[in-house]
Parts: structure tokens; C-alpha cells; sequence
């Protein structure tokens, strides 16, 4: 078989894996008894031993080096391009630290859950010291002259820099609270109650209004709510139900934009390393272009509150979307508002960098974080628990994510104006739930792209602009505005 | 690391890729929207690849030939006996013709769907003989100067001997059809029709008296009932609810047996190539023994109708009894009663023999199968759908496996007269829906030992005598007794 052949082959085995990890993740979490958790870690502990093995193989250099002296076609090129890349980077990790990490996030994880629950952040800083310098020597493996922190932002979003995040990081620190300041003095609604049993029957009206049917998804519910997505024609999103009663219809729209990117791939790339999302901030940015840009839509209001009555819920659209606009700041951050969330983030990626990078000590963190969470949301922190341990993130060894949170917030907007701009204001498609341009305007110039375009060449192709702050500022003032 | 060190790390790897294949299986069955099938049928195609490498590899011959040399526990010396077995066979087999038989499998299936459909068995004949051909050649890659027939058993049976099965099977069409003869003559009490919500809550009750919890359960719906065990704490079976009320009620129990097998196997056997059930007639005779010898008890119809009566639904015990014991020919294996469906058995056992041993051509099938339907079971076939296009294992590749549902029902038969005599009779227990002392024999005498006895030594161990057909007559007798 000729080199490229042999590298496609490979490819597709590793998607196969990917699909079969995706699998037993969501089955773990949605469908599994909870006795068969031991016996499932061991079974994900040996499919990632195996892909890493067949991901690192000697013969994959010998391949790659092959096709890259031959004629390939443009998707072929790209595949060795991209395939070249995940090699050298998995090559560069001993193996002896992957087993170390890997030991340290489920110890981590656990030790986080019981100091969070006693509140007592001592029980944890051991942990997340071994944490931090496990990542920081994972960082150096892959750091190729940069620091460690920029080579760990690469896992998630290729081609990210420190000093780009720092700097769009720095402008929504020195302009969102004002906004903000100005719109907390106003009165909130108070939340609305919505029977779980009138929230199923409106999260199902809606999704299929959208697209979700039977035969190729699934909507199930789980206690996060997260979307997988194992092969053509096998696309599964979880929502929850809880007593707020907007959250499950904004999270299930949330979790459909990450769910409508994998779909959109272009199906020449399936089975392929280029096959799937690019980034975890591109990835972002479409769950938060349906959750913030559509989900909170005005005009689109009118279709939830249809399908809540419809439930046998009677709610005014206008009251509806004053619910869910709302801007309050707030100590957590999976139920901040969506003006404030990206402050959230800021103060995450303040600290983690300076974790990474030597500049703070764990033992600090918990008042840095109390001068971060006064500075950014001008609030006090009572306790670590609604402070420093409120995320999974650290304990589990996951430096370097956080940012594609924000990052996807900015993207998002600016995905949403250059939307506008092309095809027009949507306000009359949105009051009639027709999203039909936006999905394919998101096929075209985003998801049919797949791994093709990092982070940065595909926001420039599709907006004509690298990151900005400006249009999620813009959409910040829109909600803010008296 | 040491040989049996490497043995156990390889064999525990290969448990956990049949455990994901467990999975992915039950996910496709179970939860799997419609439209992923394409893409599960590759991932697992690229699962069973792997695993057979992995199977097959040079090294575990010299991690085998070094353990046999050296000093060993007991268990160990099982796992590098049956190592060895396995090893060697899954090495005799060419992968061209391994992957020539997975395709005409996949093609076969669907001839053979086509064919029942249209009740045209010319549409399935070129399919057929394609397979017939290509067990042979498989049986003669493992046969060992025994016959292919003999060799394909093997695979799900492991000791087997042909020339015994002739005797066994000859003695039943010998036996079985004067039986039948009497009692068909007897009037058949009508089918009842139970309200599937009356059925499920009946079935869950039941399965819970029995020890089925959530904690480690699942218990789904799915088109054909099965079992899956993907590992300590994690057992799912599955029943269907049809008009005919009392199948859910004795498929459930019918599967419990399955799952009660693998779920007592000694944990110290866990992810070697030794925990898991020994063969497809000892894990038949697990579900035969719960559906027949328990399920039609006249003692346990007292617990069946009681829980019928919590959901709602009245019948009295002994009418409830008759229905589920009733015995009349018929000519669908799947719905035969417990008495006749043996003879479904030796029918196909000796037309797919005479098939491999080439002594059958696949055009004269049709013609056999009458003559074997009149002979054993006294009916005329009208029909190719109703007749031999019924079953969908020869169109799928499988030839050897039919025998373990006859044997299942002897072997059944055997035990519940060794633990009638061992543990005393269970009416009493039975009556009461107690049924821990025979749960606990079985996880003893059968469970317990997994792979390390094959079938006949493991019966001849919990039994004192080899594979017979004179329990399973008398049982056949006390119902077709006036």
C-alpha cells in the first residue's frame, strides 16, 4: 500500500478508537449502573494505552515522511500536515509521565470532590501542587521555546498565544465591569419555576423544530449536560432539568451547536484526522452562538414560549426573555449570566498562567482569587467552596482549557455579526424558529472545514478579522443597555 | 516483566476489547439511533481487527512456551493451557479467509432478510453455498484430522465430538416425537393476551425478587432479547413485550440465567481469558434450566400470577401454569414450547452437517427440511419463510452453533435433578419466590469455574455422569403427562 494509504488507514483506526472512547464516556454517564464504574476505568485505562500506541508508532514517521515527497491531493496534504503534528507532539510525552498525569487527575478529581464538600481548601493543595508541576513538566516536553502554559493551551486550541490571550483577556477585564456596574443596580426578574414534565415536552418541540429527529439523535439527560457524537448518523446530546426552568432549553441549545459542527463536517474528511472540531474555542463558540445569539434572542423567544405553552406553560415571550437576559454578577461560573461568564474566565486564566509559570504558589490561591473575584465581578468571597474549589478543571489536571470558554463567547459574536451582515437580520426567521440560513452559513464557513483551519485562519476566513473583543462587547452593551 | 506477568497484561487487554465490544453491540441494539449503523460496523470491523493482532501476536508464543516452563499456581497454569488453545487456533486461520467470511457474513444477512421477505429461497442459495463453503474451509484450518464439522463446533464448544452429538441428538428423534404424539392430541388452553404495562411491572418485580437492583442492572427493551456483561458491576439484559403475555415473563428469566452465569464466575478470574462462561451449551443451560425449571415450575406460577395481580392484572395460578406449559408442534424454533424445541435442533443439526460433510447440496435443502419437519415434528412446511429461510445463523456464517440450544436443554434438565437431590425438592422455596440456595449451587458447581472446565468435564463434575438425554425425557414426560 502506498504511504498516504497506509497514513489513511491508520487515521480511520483512530477515529474508530476516538468513536469507541466517545462511546463508553457517554454510556458511563447516561446509561451505566453506577457498580460498573471500576471495571469501565480499566476498560478506558486500556483504549487509550492502545491509541496512544498506535498513534506514536515508529512506522507512522516512515509514512508521513513518504507522502510528503509525493503529489497529494489538498485534503490529502492536509492530512499529512495535521498528521505530522499530533505525531511529534504524542512522541515528545515519556511515557512515564502520561501514566504520572494520568494517575494524579483521577487522584486529583477525588480529592477535589471532598474538599470542595468539607470546604477545606488544605485537603486539596497537595493535590493540585502535584497537579501544577505534572502539567508544567508536560508543558516543557511540547514547549519548543515558548513557556510551558502556551505549549498547554496548544492541546485544546493550536496556534493560540499567551500574549493574544492576555491582551483580549486584559480588554474584557478593563471593560466589561463597568457595563456591568451599571446594570447590576437594575432590578432582576425573579426566576420562573417551570414544570420538568412542560420543559421536556419544550426542549423536544424545539430540538426537532431544529433538526433533531429520532433516526439520527439522541436527547437523553445527564447530571452535566454534554454532547457526543460516535460516527455519521449518531449524534447524542444530554440536557438536565432543573428547577430554573430556562436552563434546560438554553442548554439544550448549547449543546446542539456543538452537536450541528461534528454533523456539518465535510463528509469526505469522516474517519480522517481532520474530521472533527478544530478547537475547544471554535468548538465553543457554536454552542454559545445558539445559546447567547439565538437562545436569547428576542424574536426567538416567541418560539420558546410557543413551545412551553404548547406544554401547557403559559409564559409572555417578553417576560421569558427578560429572564433569561438578565445580568447579575455571581459567584459560579457554570450559572453566570452571559455578560459576566467571560469574567469568570478571565480570573481562571490569570491564575492557571501564573500557576504554570511560577509567579504564584498554591498556597496563595485562595486569596488570589478573593482579590481577582473583588477586581473583575466586585464581589466577596465567603468561602473556598464558592471560590477556588468550585471547578472540576485543576483537580483533574486540565490547565490551559479555560480559555476556550471565553474565547468562544468573543467568537461567537463575531460569528454572529458577520452572519448578519451577510445574510441579514434574522429577526423574522427567528420569530418563525427558521434557522435554516444559519445553519447552513455555519456549514459553509466553519463547520464543513473540519481540522483543516486552526482557530485563527478560520475566524479570519469567515469574519475577515483575527479575534476581537468588539463585537462581544457590542453584544454585552445590547443587554446591558437600560 | 515476567511471561505470566506479559500473559496476564495481554489477556486482561483482550477482556477489555470484548468488553467494548460487548458494548458497542448493546449500545447498536438498545440505543443506537438507526442511521449510525454504517458507521458502528466499521468501528467495530476496526475493534475486531485490533483484537485478533493483538490475539495473534508472536509474542504471546514465547511469553507461553516461557510459563509452561516454569512453576505455577493453579489458575495460572489454567490461563496458559487455555492461552495456548486459543492462541493457537485464532493463529490457523488465514486473515484473507477470516475477512473473506466477516464479508459474505454481512452479505448473507441481508440475502438472506431479502429472501424471507419474498419467501424466495433461490435469492438465498448463491449467498448460502458462498458460506457453506467457507465454514468448510474454516473447519479445515482447525480441524486436526477430525472433520470441519467437528472443528467449527469447537468454536462454541469446546470437546465436542460430533459422533456424540449424533447419539445424543438420534436418541432424542428417537424418543421426543411419540411423546409429542400423545399430547398433541390433548386440547391446547388459548393464549392470553396481558396489557404490556401489566407485563413490565410484573417483569420488574419479578427480576428484582431475584436479586436484579439498578446498582449493577440494567434491564432495556430490544427486538430480540439478549444478554451483555461489560465487566464487575455492569449486567444488562433485555426483553420485548408481544401480545402473548407470558414470553416477557420467561425470556427475562430465560436471560437472567445467562447474566446470573457471568455475574458469578470467581472474581479472581476477572479480565483473564478465564472469566467468562466455558461455552454456548453450559451458558443455554443456565437460561434453559431459569426458563424451564423455573420459570414452569407449578410452584413458582404462584409468584408469576402474584405479581401479575400487583400490576393488575388477575389469572389464577394453574391457568397461568397450563399456558406456559402447554405442548403442541409447531414450526418456528423461536415459539416452540420447551418439549418440541429440541427436535428444531437436531433437524438443523443434521441438515447443517450434512451441508459442511458435503452429503447435502444447498439446492436440496428446501426439500430436507420438509422431509425433517414431517419426520420429527409431523407437520407439513408450507412455506421456504416458514421453514428453512426461519433462521438467520446460516446466513450470517454460523454453522455449529444450533447444537448448544438442545444441549442447553439437556444440560438444564441434568442439573435440576442433581440439585433436586443435592438440596432437597423446591417447591416450598419456589413457592415463595425464594431462590437463593439454587442460585448459590449454581454459582458453586457451574459459576464459579469460568473457562478453567470445558463443558463435559464441568458437567460430569457437578453431575457424576456425562451429557445424557434421560432428565431431560423425564422432564419432557411430567409435561406431556395426562
Amino acid at each position: 500500500m502506498s504511504a498516504i494509504g497506509n497514513l489513511r488507514e491508520r487515521v480511520a483506526e483512530l477515529a474508530d478508537l476516538a468513536a469507541l472512547e466517545m462511546l463508553a464516556t457517554w454510556d458511563q454517564l447516561v446509561m451505566m449502573p453506577a457498580q460498573g464504574a471500576g471495571a469501565r476505568a480499566l476498560t478506558l485505562g486500556t483504549l487509550a494505552r492502545l491509541a496512544h500506541d498506535r498513534a506514536i508508532s515508529e512506522e507512522i514517521g516512515s509514512w508521513l515522511q513518504e507522502a510528503e515527497g509525493s503529489d497529494l491531493g489538498d485534503v490529502d496534504r492536509d492530512l499529512v500536515r495535521v498528521g505530522r503534528r499530533d505525531w511529534e507532539r504524542a512522541r515528545r510525552i515519556p511515557p512515564e509521565l502520561a501514566a504520572e498525569r494520568a494517575r494524579a487527575c483521577a487522584d486529583g478529581q477525588e480529592t477535589w470532590q471532598q474538599a470542595r464538600a468539607e470546604d477545606d481548601f488544605s485537603l486539596f493543595s497537595p493535590a493540585l501542587k502535584r497537579n501544577v508541576e505534572l502539567a508544567r513538566a508536560y508543558g516543557e516536553c511540547l514547549a519548543e521555546g515558548a513557556g510551558p502554559y502556551e505549549a498547554l493551551l496548544q492541546d485544546y486550541d493550536f496556534g493560540l498565544r499567551t500574549g493574544e490571550l492576555q491582551e483580549l483577556f486584559g480588554a474584557l477585564a478593563h471593560d466589561l465591569p463597568p457595563l456591568i456596574d451599571g446594570s447590576a443596580a437594575k432590578s432582576t426578574p425573579e426566576e420562573m419555576a417551570i414544570p420538568e414534565a412542560a420543559q421536556r415536552k419544550a426542549v423536544t418541540a424545539m430540538l426537532r423544530r431544529i433538526g433533531v429527529d429520532d433516526g439520527g439523535w439522541r436527547v437523553d439527560v445527564s447530571a452535566h449536560p454534554f454532547t457526543s457524537w460516535m460516527g455519521r448518523g449518531d449524534i447524542r446530546l444530554t440536557t438536565r432539568y432543573t428547577e430554573s426552568g430556562t436552563e434546560s432549553l438554553l442548554s439544550s441549545l448549547h449543546e446542539y451547536g456543538h452537536a450541528l459542527y461534528e454533523l456539518q463536517v465535510d463528509p469526505q474528511l469522516e474517519r480522517t484526522n481532520l474530521g472533527g472540531g478544530t478547537s475547544m474555542s471554535v468548538h465553543e463558540s457554536q454552542s454559545k452562538l445558539w445559546e447567547n445569539h439565538i437562545g436569547r434572542d428576542r424574536a426567538f423567544a416567541e418560539v420558546l414560549a410557543g413551545e412551553l405553552a404548547s406544554a401547557g406553560f403559559d409564559v409572555a415571550p417578553g417576560q421569558l426573555h427578560a429572564g433569561i437576559v438578565s445580568v447579575r454578577p455571581s459567584l459560579i461560573r457554570v450559572s453566570a449570566d452571559p455578560v459576566t461568564y467571560p469574567l469568570h474566565i478571565v480570573l481562571r486564566f490569570e491564575l492557571e498562567l501564573a500557576l504554570i509559570e511560577g509567579n504564584l504558589a498554591v498556597d496563595d490561591l485562595p486569596a488570589a482569587w478573593r482579590e481577582g473575584t473583588k477586581r473583575l465581578l466586585g464581589l466577596e468571597v465567603p468561602s473556598d467552596a464558592l471560590g477556588c474549589l468550585q471547578d472540576i478543571h485543576w483537580g483533574a489536571g486540565s490547565f490551559g482549557y479555560f480559555p476556550s470558554y471565553a474565547l468562544g463567547c468573543l467568537i461567537a459574536a463575531q460569528l454572529w455579526e458577520t452572519i448578519v451582515a451577510e445574510i441579514g437580520p434574522r429577526e423574522d426567521h427567528l420569530r418563525r424558529g427558521d434557522v435554516s440560513a444559519i445553519q447552513r452559513w455555519l456549514g459553509e464557513h466553519i463547520h464543513s472545514h473540519g481540522r483543516r483551519l486552526d482557530t485563527i485562519p478560520l475566524v479570519q476566513q469567515a469574519t475577515g478579522a483575527g479575534l476581537q473583543t468588539a463585537p462581544f462587547m457590542r453584544y454585552a452593551g445590547s443587554l446591558t443597555a437600560a
